[in-house]
């Protein structure tokens, strides 16, 4: 597959350095570690930390949720893989501000290790407090049962949201752990896949389906999903979707909730809003209130084709998270 | 190539229902016309009225961009076709209060026809005031002497961005369209196209390129170039097309310039800041200022593959309105 790129080593530098250029108002590399980014504006003393990461490639997340009403700091892995200890550790020293650091992070053995090294050091060289909320959102990749075996995909906008906009409201350490984990606890995601990546170092597809072929549950890095099949209409497919999502997590009839219909790279808005429209009949014929709608690319994987519906169940407290304003990079809510 | 649709017939239909469905207090149908969208928010009276419009399958183009600081409404036509008058008229009627609208669209024949009837209609019918701006930022789809033969592709987006934030400071008619008119002239765009993309109705590639070819000036519906080769680095790429821009349009050093690197649908956002890091590169060793730069996914072709740089020569006047804010469903800036 044919890529805009220089050489395929250098690539996360590049894009990198390319962000940081592109807004300087709103984040800056550190000078302690090439992969650590943080806020360029000075937040204030006492405000919890939050810091995000993960492997590249699934942008905007995570670099592109660095800023005003979100995370405070990023740390940047190579191409589907976890970022070491390293940059986690220096962007958790960058941006304390003396109430400690939360972690937000899909649940990757890669992403446990490391930032788990990363949460140790920080305390025993600098004394930060850390607290780390992992997400599961993804229904597909594990049963019910085995909730904490869950991975995490594009649900983890919906935690950063909530996290950091409490942090952001002067919440305390505790309160914000408690929101990250509550938005975690309260979302769940479904995805379809329907054409691969291709890393750019092989340039060789990320996995194989046949046209005219999808993947119900395909993970964001090729994981293998739980059907194969023919594709079917987008309101088969989100009927599907929404329904596995509702087994999984019942939703009464009268809540409200947040819904992402998110684009995993060449999926055109137009299929999202499509598929949008149906997740909306689905849930008002429930009597499903839908509070807030984010439709487009909030977490993607390269170009692969595909998309996945999340839905957050909101009480009081994480529908005035969602409607907080966030001046970010790659995302910007009024 | 695979899509998640429905009927392929009703793809237009259904993308404008699940849009209006997820953006409630953005934007709204008209009764009058389902090809219609307006903003949901009152305008005051006496605002210069923006209307924006043309074939679906550009998504954010054009319907992303209704709301404050941008469009007033929009007309929207088949996938890569002209809106016919009809929805051009109404949107015209519903958004006019009272100074008149300023159009603003890409040069292509069927809008050129279709719009030019609108206005006719608009001030017969109505007694309603149309002002036309006709975008033609697309350097390689005609030389520098018959500029107003270029067609209309991303630099759209920074003639409505400085119209639309015009109007709502409350710029007088004239001074909208002057504004509107000197943010197209001042504003050249070349792209480079990788791979074709599908319609719905017909499943076909919407042309031909080897695997590893680039074609550079490729049109945003699959007009032909002005080169085809073999895939260069990016960075090679973006020396010709900010070259070609530079050729087309001389820029002091010292000048301030907006600068916008935009996907074509499937190009991934590393992609796209590994090429704005060369943009920034090039036009800092000549001594350009970048005032505010925009990556992304602004005006696609579907899921082309591909990128175009776009870059608007600024003065204080044009600066200023790059800033003003903007707050709508598929673009916000604080």
């Amino acid at each position: 597959m044919k890529k805009l790129i220089n050489n395929p080593t250098y690539v996360v530098e590049e894009m990198i350095e390319g962000y940081v250029k592109a807004h300087p108002h709103h984040v800056k590399l550190l000078a302690e570690n090439a992969r650590s980014i943080v806020t360029a504006k000075v937040t204030r003393d006492g405000k919890v930390g939050v810091l995000i990461g993960g492997g590249s490639g699934h942008e905007p997340a995570f670099m592109g949720y660095v800023g005003e009403g979100m995370a405070d700091g990023v740390a940047v892995g190579n191409i589907f893989a976890s970022p070491p200890p390293d940059p986690i550790l220096e962007a958790t020293k960058a941006i304390d501000k003396g109430e400690g650091v939360v972690y937000i992070y899909g649940n990757y053995a890669g992403d446990l290790m490391n930032f788990g090294m990363a949460a140790e050091l920080a305390d025993l060289e600098s004394g930060i407090k850390v607290g780390s909320v992992i997400v599961t959102d993804d229904v597909a990749s594990a049963p019910k049962e085995e909730k904490e075996k869950r991975r995490g995909i594009a649900g983890e906008f919906f935690v950063t949201k909530a996290a950091g906009a409490a942090a952001d409201k002067g919440f305390s350490f505790d309160d914000v752990v408690r929101i990250a984990q509550k938005a975690n606890d309260y979302t769940r995601t479904m995805g379809v896949g329907l054409s691969p990546c291709s890393l750019p170092q092989t340039g060789k597809p990320s996995f194989e389906l046949e046209e005219n072929e999808m993947e119900i549950g395909l993970g964001h890095h090729g994981e293998p999903g739980i059907e194969k099949g023919e594709l079917q209409p987008a309101d088969q497919v989100v009927d599907r979707l929404v329904n596995d999502i509702l087994e999984d997590m019942p939703i009464e009839s009268g809540a409200k909730v947040a819904v992402l219909v998110n684009g995993l790279g060449s999926t055109t808005r137009m299929e999202l809003y499509i598929m949008y429209r149906r997740v909306e009949q689905l849930l008002t014929e429930k009597g499903i209130e839908i509070h807030r709608s984010y439709v487009g690319d909030y977490s993607t994987s390269l170009e692969m084709g595909g998309a996945s519906v999340s839905i957050m169940n909101l009480d009081e407290e994480l529908a005035e998270l969602v409607d907080y304003p966030a001046d970010c990079p790659m995302y910007v809510q009024k």
